[in-house]
């Protein structure tokens, strides 16, 4: 089932980053929203794969994934109208995407025997940094960092996972609930305007 | 050949990488210059041997790339005022410096079993990447992506060369005849102004 | 010693990229301050061993150096005010952090046959490769270029390092001299306002 979870969550972020370039002034060629697109699908995932050693990296070997990539694009090219009016929706996608690619890095490092700890960063970085790449790339303050309940909804379900993992829960009934988890702490986070306490310094002036 | 062609596509993207530096408010200080020409030179390529699991990477192996590195900083340093009144013959530098890299990507990849497809993208990462890190560091829109037919080249003279290398073309040849099909597509679409159809969505409207 | 040195490095760097953050309109919540610590602690150590092979990246396998960066920034939490005011100890804390990392770096590059020029590169990209990636995302220009004695320190220390290495002094004896010297070089270098020259080209005008 990872695998065809890994595929559906390439599918859904690779929407998720063209639609983000065809706002960008210089981006919305085709070629700029491919890119864009490619770069958010696989960014994180090709890090991951780099930090843990896991050679071939995954698109370099396994074809399905670029398919999987175009596909999307064409699905963006003809659907285009359609996604802009669900923005709602592509939020979805992406809070989808970002669950899925966590509870798979995390799957993947706990199988190369990493540490839990580091563990749930892994899927927390395979999860955000396509994202990243964009956004630096596009000059945007990386999302990560702007809405707090991003990085943390990845964070609590990384962790259910582990838990549920070392527990020896059925490992499809895991990866399940770990995304649910993500999906609701995120989407409620929006809903209910939560957000993580600022850490405020005593003394503010510039030194 | 391909070892030769390593080396002249280095020297080629050092120097436009240290010339690129010299505008820069806080970059034209000497080693600001040497690290701009460095980045732009390997950047592309260690990306590339990370992705591949292609160890040792070149140019922590072999001496001579940084030395090709280090004297294409003292030609510039020498030529300095020359090469600023030959600013076309600069971007002849980094149109031969792209396409050269771009060929050894696809090359090295294909020798390494990569699939072609990943091939190709992997040729374009070798070629525009170095770039990207030297645009982002100095908060520019990385190439790439302000001017389409930069990429849309490589990728061009990439299929050319998977296509030849598949009908077993000799493979000096199929380099040449490649990496030449880059240099003239990209030079035409300056000289005739090409560019990629815009990717317009319906509706533009902010969400 | 290398194994300690490393993590009291990864200490003082963790701090200062937390600190780094506080002042950033979007960053300083608890999860960026960690984060931002986190990165700049990490990022440069993750790219050298990835340049160099060297598996499994050691933030992965060592729990050690997650437990540093956690205590690092629950020291950051208690004693906020206290560091703020003492802001020229935490320019030190950068400092040593950075002369820790480029010895480590040169060190471990040279144990794995390195070249020495690339080893001399590799400390330099070991010790501001952190503090690269978390200007960047946050959307500063790199102190490495900024402040040109930064990268320049690193160089001469790293080069002393490897000078004696090559004499077969003691490795204990060679670390705490290069790194006494990066020290001293920087701290001079902000104390009596040194710089490098300006790459000046002859004619500025733009093409």
């Amino acid at each position: 089932m990872s695998y065809w979870l890994n595929l559906i969550g390439i599918f859904f972020f690779t929407i998720s980053g063209a639609v983000a370039a065809r706002d960008k002034k210089h981006y919305h060629d085709y070629f700029g929203v491919f890119f864009t697109g490619f770069l958010t699908a696989i960014g994180g995932g090709t890090l991951r794969d780099m930090m843990l050693g896991a050679y071939p990296i995954s698109w370099l070997n396994d074809g399905n994934i670029l398919i999987t990539i175009f596909v999307a694009f064409i699905f963006t090219l003809f659907f285009k109208n359609y996604i802009v009016k669900l923005y709602r929706t592509l939020f979805l996608f992406d809070t989808v995407g970002v669950a899925i690619y966590t509870i798979v890095g995390v799957e993947k490092s706990l199988e190369m025997d990493v540490n839990p700890y580091a563990a749930v960063i892994l899927g927390l970085v395979s999860a955000v940094f396509g994202g990243v790449i964009r956004d630096t790339l596009l000059n945007e303050i990386p999302l990560i960092f702007a809405k707090e309940i991003y990085a943390t909804a990845c964070i609590i379900g990384a962790i259910a996972y582990v838990f549920l993992h070392y527990f020896k829960l059925d490992n499809n009934i895991a990866e399940i609930v770990s995304i649910s988890i993500i999906i609701i702490v995120r989407v409620s986070a929006v809903k209910y305007k939560l957000a993580l306490p600022k850490f405020e310094f005593g003394n503010e002036t510039k030194d």
